[in-house]
């Protein structure tokens, strides 16, 4: 994978973007089209005028407007940057905008659900090529969002069958150039990979911020102050935005249940080996798990440094 | 709480302190030790000849060696840095060259057992303050230790009924000195608030990375590949020392598996309202979550920079 985002193209690889949904994930997607001129034109499209204002402000798009149907009109790629529980409205309101020939993505966290969503909206002639980037932080808005986002991660790329191939390698050229290396799956294979991978580790995360704030015999306050032995590590996914993961579980339901349970019953052992002092299926466990962090560092998508990296004090 | 260290003390705290088990703990204790000049002499003690040789290249000590009755003889300040589960054997070898007036103390990340097992053993006169600093890396060993780990984190002391009041006290003023604030409670309420705080959170992020390792449907480098959807913030924790971690379970089995059921209660829950699609009470959660972390942050307890402040390319 790339070090840098690269210079500017000479020729851009789309006339006309339009993207939908200026927060985290489509403003930082907007910096990075602007940084590597992969448009002509960028064109930002959102409900709400403050972002809009906002987006203006960081000069991260060439024209901005909340009419979504005026904005898609001559794009030759739009992307929707909204909570995957919003796609089929999107869907429905630009339809008859759409250029014939334009490719229409998005950057859901849940992929079979998006395709259900917007697929039977699209006019023939339309090509969805349903994108992932597995890339993010706790932040959101597009003040949150920057050009280096996708620099280094994985964009996921789920095309139904028989969507264009040429369509397809735009999209794989595209992210590309935002840095991220691309693979193709099929959307049912993405949403349980991502389940495990994204999904059940942030509704575990929520758990047990949830039920750390609930106790009747340890206090609020003990919590926060003695975060620092592993807990606080949770509450960062725990602090990301609540209508986008409402979504992501409503909307990958299956395969979030299916991976729960099963993690369900290997905690029920872990409990037993405890409960019966089995030292050593605790230690196996415990030295089995290193392997997969040392694996996720030497592929570049953990830092080595300690404690993440958190920033120590001087003596 | 302080912002650095602070200069050394014209007049050390202590005249002689062992340390026994130079690893991260051990080792940051040495270090902070001789930066703040809290001891006239530093004496480390370690079973391991190699760690003993880093000891002495690394000058975070004035006296090392493998004899532990040797090594605690003449000491106002000995403490354990060693797993819970080696502190009896260490109690008992060490205890007849106590010097009468030491202050006997440990590291442990579980209290009321170590209490327990280093107590009983110990000689009239001799004081025993157990402490515990919440803070910690995910790596071990005299290299991973460094001066500052202890700054502007808690530390908890839990004196047994009937410790000597001065003994406490001194216990207190060495913490401060490392940087740390101090609070004291008893060994049993340690144990429950640890448990949520730390251990459980340990044990969860074991889990779900064993798991993800077993999965036949997901493929080991899929998941090592898409972990920065969230999974990767789980290994940091769940790469810890295995066998100070399984001692910590070991010891600590009855707060652990309350919490642990109390956890479980609480995502059958949320696995309901997944399942029945109650968006709003995900939302309600996923909301109140949120005000947890800026506590954690507002306290000093967390960094506020997105994703840990993990280390950004540059465009
Ligand atoms: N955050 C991550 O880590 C991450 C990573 C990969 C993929 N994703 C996916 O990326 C998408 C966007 O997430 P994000 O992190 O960028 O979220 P975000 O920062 O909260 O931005 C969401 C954007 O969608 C708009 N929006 C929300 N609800 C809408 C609705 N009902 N109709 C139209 N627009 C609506 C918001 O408009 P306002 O201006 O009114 O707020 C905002 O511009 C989601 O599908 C998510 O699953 C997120
Ligand atoms: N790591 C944390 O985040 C953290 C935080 C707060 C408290 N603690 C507590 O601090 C203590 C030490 O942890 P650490 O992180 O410093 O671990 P570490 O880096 O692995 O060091 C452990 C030290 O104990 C020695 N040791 C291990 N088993 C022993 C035995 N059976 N008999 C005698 N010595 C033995 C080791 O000797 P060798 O030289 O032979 O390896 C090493 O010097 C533990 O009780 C832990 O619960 C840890």
């Amino acid at each position: 994978m790339p070090n840098r985002l690269g210079p500017p193209l000479e020729t851009p690889l789309f006339d006309r973007i339009a993207l939908i949904g200026l927060g985290l994930i489509g403003s930082s997607i907007a910096r990075a089209v602007r940084h590597r001129n992969l448009a002509r034109t960028i064109v930002a499209i959102d409900r709400d005028d403050a972002t809009l204002a906002r987006v203006r402000e960081l000069r991260i798009a060439d024209e901005v407007t909340s009419d979504l149907a005026a904005g898609v009109r001559g794009a030759d790629l739009v992307i929707l940057c909204v909570p995957v529980g919003a796609c089929e409205t999107v869907a429905k309101t630009m339809k008859a905008s759409l250029k014939a020939g334009a490719i229409v993505s998005d950057v859901g966290s849940v992929k079979a659900s998006v395709i259900a969503q917007v697929q039977p909206h699209l006019p023939d002639g339309v090509s969805f090529v349903p994108a992932h980037p597995v890339a993010g932080t706790e932040y959101s808005g597009p003040d949150a969002g920057f050009a280096t986002l996708f620099l280094k991660r994985w964009c996921i790329l789920t095309p139904p069958e028989g969507t264009d191939e040429a369509a397809i390698e735009r999209m794989r050229d595209f992210w590309s150039a935002l840095g991220s290396d691309v693979e193709v799956m099929t959307a049912q294979h993405h949403d349980l990979v991502l389940a495990i991978t994204s999904h059940v580790p942030h509704l575990i995360a929520y758990n047990i911020v949830g039920t750390a704030a609930d106790l009747e015999t340890v206090t609020q306050s003990e919590v926060i102050k003695f975060s620092a032995g592993g807990f606080r590590d949770f509450t960062r996914i725990a602090a990301s935005d609540p209508t986008m993961w409402r979504d992501v579980f409503l909307h990958n339901k299956e395969a979030v249940l299916e991976m729960l349970a099963r993690l369900n019953e290997d905690i029920a052992l872990l409990a037993r080996a405890i409960r019966w002092g089995e030292g050593d299926k605790l230690h196996d466990l415990f030295t089995r798990t290193r392997a997969i962090r040392r694996g996720i560092i030497s592929q570049g998508q953990e830092t080595p440094e300690p404690d993440f990296g958190r920033r120590r004090e001087d003596p």
